[in-house]
């Protein structure tokens, strides 16, 4: 399984991913769901990938083949007008990848399931996220709704709806997103480090953080234990509570 | 949906349920999902339940009337030997109504699961929790699984996870199983309030609290609250940390 979160502020967007894929429990691999693309003062583009994992790495190959044939008729992540058309471009992807595979799957009674989280800002235009589904239609996230979550998003999204609003700042929101991996990585076996974050600073158009944040990285393991301690503090001080 | 959680300490069990039913988002009801049966000095047995409801009171019903038959040829909940034996008795009623129903739920391609959740003590045996599959089979909370939940479980889990052992203090059971169903409530429409709590001192043999705990109870707004402005503090502290 897999679970990644996107959170879209004012400030900009924030997107977190795991690295661990499974088929069953003893067949599982190490491989990245996030995937950047950058034109310096055009555009800076994340997306990130759940379910089948032949799905959506066909999805993503089919969107870099489109970027390697240089064919100025055909849209790209990389020309492509809005963010929008870019979500456009995803879900066709999607379509055209689930219409190759999905019945073949299907009839060996297996799932091509998959979504896909895809946001950033194009020049001109505000930062945007969506969600792309296996259908290829979309839904985008947008003031009432400051984060989209796919894979295993229900262990992580009480600590989300308790503390992320539009105007959260953009390092709470970093913190934010790194402690609901931490209780969806305590709660499910399926979802594991190393994780990928990348951050996006409104307007800037490029990545102000983009790194991989391995099982033994000193500030995650600190943030995790804090957090940890703090929990058991806090509930510490629940224990007097009349009920 | 449902929410229900069971946790199995050295000084006893605690059962926590909602009472939110829905068919669909506009189609809800206010139904009871915990049940409790008491035999003063021999045995207090508590059964919640889960999935779809038609079933699920289905079961119930037939456990209340084979106790109402009054025949003594025929085990029921007042008069199995052990809780191994009333574990099998509800498998059993489950595969008699899934039996009953279950291929008709099926053609119209409906969903019949159901699980349930029975726990409690005989005279002269230890507190036991078991969890009921819609096959009728079932496992055990045993020490290295201190807590069981039906329903919509994920969101409540990273709390049981951080805090609950067997040998957590009942008080300490009591409060956090509150904090798991207040986070499920926070993130999941479908489930809510009012809550059923009961519990169950080893060795009592009946139950030392059994309440129906309403949307304005005090004691719940005041834990509520408080949980959400300590989590908010800790939240604040993690600020500082950096990444």
């Amino acid at each position: 399984m897999t679970y990644c979160v996107a959170i879209k502020l004012a400030s900009g967007l924030v997107f977190l991913s795991d690295t661990l894929s499974n088929a069953g429990v003893d067949n599982t691999l190490q491989v990245r769901k996030q995937f950047t693309w950058h034109v310096p003062g055009d555009r800076a583009i994340c997306i990130m990938t759940a379910g089948n994992l032949g799905i959506t790495q066909a999805i993503v190959s089919g969107l870099n083949e489109r970027i390697d044939r240089c064919d100025p008729s055909e849209k790209t992540i990389l020309n492509a007008g809005t963010m929008f058309e870019i979500a456009e471009l995803v879900g066709d992807e999607m379509r055209r990848v689930q219409d190759r595979y999905g019945p073949g799957i299907a009839a060996r009674g297996a799932d091509s399931s998959a979504s896909i989280i895809v946001g950033g800002q194009r020049a001109g235009g505000r930062p945007r996220v969506f969600m792309v589904y296996a259908e290829g239609n979309f839904i985008e996230a947008l003031d009432d709704t400051p984060y989209l979550q796919i894979g295993e998003h229900k262990y992580g999204k009480p600590i989300l709806d308790r503390i992320i609003t539009g105007d959260t700042q953009m390092q709470d929101a970093i913190v934010c997103a790194l402690l609901s991996m931490d209780s969806t990585l305590g709660s499910n076996l399926t979802v594991g480090m190393p994780l990928d974050l990348a951050v996006l600073r409104a307007d800037m158009l490029e990545f102000e953080q983009q790194r991989r944040i391995e099982a033994d990285d000193p500030a995650f393991r600190a943030i995790s234990d804090r957090w940890s301690s703090l929990l058991k503090d806090a509930f510490g001080v629940m224990r007097a509570m009349p009920i």
